[in-house]
Parts: C-alpha cells; structure tokens; sequence
C-alpha cells in the first residue's frame, strides 16, 4: 500500500495501535464476576454514563462533546504505563511520570494537530480544573464503585480495601456531580451495613 | 437503599444491564489475534475513530456530538439480539425483528425521555439517511475490515468470504467517507495479493 506519508495513513496506525487499550486490565469486575474489565469497555461504559447521566452534572449545562472525548481518551496512557490501582499509593508515586512518557509516546504517532488536541484533552481531565474535566472524572470513580458494590465488594476485599478509604478517594466526585456523589455514599453505607465493606 | 423510585436509580439500573454488551461476542479478533473482539470493546473504538477521522467525513461539517452518542450506542441491542456476523445471509432474515424487540425491552428501562432519544439515536443508525449517520455507519464497516487485514484475513477465512463479498457488503462506506472506501479498497486488493481473501 502506497499511502504510507499520507495523514490518513498515520491516523490508521494509531486505531491499530490502541487496539491494546483492550488488553490492559483493571482491578475491577464486571457485574457477574467472571472476569476483570479492561479499559476500553470501561471507557466505552463511562460514555454511556455521560450521555445517561449529563443532567446531574453540577453544571447541567457543560460541553458533553468534551466529557466523552475526555471520557474515550482518558486510559489510553495504560497502554504503556499500565492501570494504577486507584488505592495504591506506592504505584502513584511515580504514576504521572509513566503516564506522561506514555503520553509522549503514544499521542507522537499523531498528526501535529490531533496530537495536541489530545494531549489538551487528556491533561484537562487529569487537572480536574474544568466543569467537563469534573463531571468526566466523577464518572470515573462512580462507575468502579457501582461495579464493587455489585459484586458484593469483591475488589475491595481483594486489596484489603475500607470504608474510610473508598470515601477518602472518591469524594472529589461532589465536584462534578453532587447527586452521584450523594447516591454513590448509600452505596458505601450499604455496603458496610451488607459486610461487602469493611467500616 | 430508598432510591428505586427516583430518575437517577432507574438510569444506573441500565447503566448495570448495559454491563452484559462486554460478553457479546463480535467475529472479528483483535489485531494481535489473541481473541475475540466484543461489543462494548468494539463500541469504544469506533468513538475513537469518530473523533479521529472526521476530517474524512463527506461532510466534515456534520454534529461529532450525534455520532459519537449513535456509535456508542448502536450494538446495544445485541445484548438481547446477538450479534449478527455481517455476512450471515441466514441471520439478516429475522435480525431487525429480534433488534426491535431489544430495544423495546432495553430502551424501556431508561426514562421515557431518554429511552425516546435512545430509540430516535439507533434508528438513525440503522436507516442510514443523515450524514451523522453514514458516517457513523461507515467507521462501524472500516473497523472490522481493519482488524481483517491485520490479522491476515482471520475472520474472513475462517467464514470462507471472498473479495466480492467484501466489496458488495461494504462499499456503502462511500456514502460516509469516500477517503476511508479509497483506504478500505486498498486493504482489499492487497489482502487479495497476499492470499489474506480469496478473490
């Protein structure tokens, strides 16, 4: 095929490249248990959210078109620097030099333009300064809470993980959604009261 | 929990069935061959490219926002229905009855505004009228004839699908973005070259 220096050429390599967002796991489990998601369902999954779930949105009235590029991009830094468990303190010592490098790498293969535009993106999303960047980042920690409360707390038990913990990492969702942040504590009192969650 | 009457419960009650989309199995592998690739994978990958390959768009003018939600949510209806091998003669016959009666099922758990919108998003996919929508449906053509010619011609091999098959049941592509039919009419001729696909 002739068409290697064309941009079009370039943008196919990248849709091949991150094919391998479909290989990098999570701690998470889907909703029956049988086996860990990975990180593209999820951030397909958290694209559902966004459409379902923009009007609880502490500003209703956000870019919905930015939260689901943030939303599609946001893991594909794993590719290279892999999943950081969102309660190891060890791995994000050194978690936003992996991912920067990651992202060095993988957004280069890019046009210049479409390089930078998801490099904005995804720095957007992981500053949280934005209305968009909060509503993205909310869905992202609702949606493992959700799949944890589902399967009986079955990632929580694995890593060990409390009560006081699951509040202590997730309560900057009130930022980008009062009302999920609202409803995902129920799921953590519940979750206690059920023995799913240690207090 | 006290919430299974308010808006907010009914929309994770179908953001937890939605969860089923990443055990629908796809005929196409991912580009590495390890397996299968499923739908909610598949989903994510065409938000990707929706982004991406705009510009290749016949109308690059056209609402991203729209195709975005339509890619996202055009397989939903496989959660009930299956999915249907794109060169299944056999299966076409009863598919858009058994997808019909998906989408009353599914889009009726959401709020009956949201499960209008659901409903107008994936007929619109499916009829193939507005420009929204033959894009849409063009990068849900491009993406499995990638993965094909990545793999060396796997799915089409292991279905006994010839180059002709290929063309007549794709070249509505063109209707979407003639660069990516240009592309995919390369993949072709060279899968063809190579032994990938029998001519």
């Amino acid at each position: 095929m002739n068409t290697n220096d064309s941009r079009l050429a370039k943008q196919v390599e990248f849709i091949v490249e991150i094919d391998k967002l479909k290989h990098v796991h999570r701690r998470t489990w889907l909703t029956d248990k049988s086996r860990r998601e990975n990180d593209a369902e999820h951030s397909w999954h958290l694209g559902m959210m966004a459409i379902l779930l923009l009007e609880h949105a502490q500003q209703p009235q956000l870019d919905l078109l930015r939260v689901l590029k943030m939303v599609l991009i946001h893991d594909l830094v794993e590719i290279d620097a892999g999943d950081t468990f969102a309660y190891d303190s060890v791995g994000a010592l050194d978690k936003a030099e992996r991912e920067t490098a990651a992202a060095d790498r993988l957004f280069g293969l890019l046009p210049p333009d479409q390089a930078a535009e998801f490099r904005a993106l995804w720095e957007e999303f992981e500053s949280r300064q934005t209305a968009e960047a909060k509503f993205a980042a909310a869905l992202d920690r609702f949606q493992p809470m959700l799949h944890n409360y589902r399967t009986q707390g079955k990632a929580w038990q694995e890593h060990g993980i409390t009560a006081e913990q699951v509040i202590a990492r997730n309560r900057h969702m009130a930022e980008g959604s009062l009302a999920m942040w609202d409803y995902a504590r129920q799921f953590v009192a519940d979750a206690v009261a059920k023995g799913y969650l240690r207090q």
